[in-house]
């Protein structure tokens, strides 16, 4: 099973991918960020990241794509540029026949701290310490990613151990 | 020259296709809406919507691609889908070659009304007078998506103006 998490944006988006390691644990395959030139035109950006997430999926071939459903406390300029990148995230996981699993921030929290109210820095740290990184991956958007490709992890196991059951 | 507008939404995207029409007149080439279901996935709405999108460049080979610029008075959520469907508008632009104008709604306003704080009503009124049509274009998105598509027009056709003065 192997998971290709999300966070998305246009100047950077963080991608993270991980995988059972057996034994009930999980390991990181690659993550890093796309970043795309703020002199640019808003299309030609979008055109790379599309062409970087359908390389990462053609490479890596995951299982799922995770990415955040929602979407708080910014504004509304903002809000319209997150949703463009995402909307081409959701475009590439389609083309690429990549189902596509959304997690509210509370669920990702949940599946690696066990605490939906954590906060940046817990989850960061539980983050690294789950897949043994020797530090807290950066930037930031690596490790959002990361951390909602574990939140995807987790409930594909889930659903298949419930699979398992009926 | 012939210009596509495009007004973004994933339930309902408005698209209208205006030209020259010779003697500083336009007509309109073609308009209505691509709507995807709602109880389809969020990323096949947008594949699907890209597709659309792609067969109307393809079909009318526009000079243009015009869409609003800026987003106003909607909350967070609202402009997070408006923003998923505007990142594949314009991903869909940048596969086609298409180049993208944008446009502030003052700047639309201004072009077919000449005045910057029309009503939505007389935006309305003034596509259907320039463009000779029996009735005003429905729906709303179909009409929004003309209104700009002018505003690409008579933004080009002054570019061009100005290019041969120089």
């Amino acid at each position: 099973m192997r998971i290709l998490g999300i966070d998305p944006g246009t100047a950077r988006m963080g991608y993270g991918i991980v995988e059972d390691a057996g034994a009930g644990r999980e390991r990181a395959v690659e993550y890093g960020c796309l970043e795309t030139p703020p002199d640019m035109r808003p299309e030609l950006r979008l055109q790379a990241l599309y062409r970087g997430l359908a390389d990462l999926m053609a490479r890596h071939r995951p299982d799922a794509l995770a990415v955040e459903e929602l979407f708080f406390g910014r504004n509304v300029t903002t809000a319209i540029h997150v949703g463009q990148a995402r909307g081409v995230v959701l475009l590439a996981a389609a083309d690429s026949g990549v189902p596509v699993r959304e997690f509210t921030p509370m669920q990702v929290k949940m599946a690696v701290t066990g605490y939906g109210r954590a906060d940046k820095a817990q989850v960061q740290r539980m983050v690294q310490a789950l897949l043994g990184l020797p530090e807290i991956p950066k930037p930031d958007d690596a490790a959002d990613a990361l951390a909602v490709a574990l939140a995807g992890l987790h409930s594909e196991r889930l659903t298949a151990r419930l699979g398992g059951l009926s």
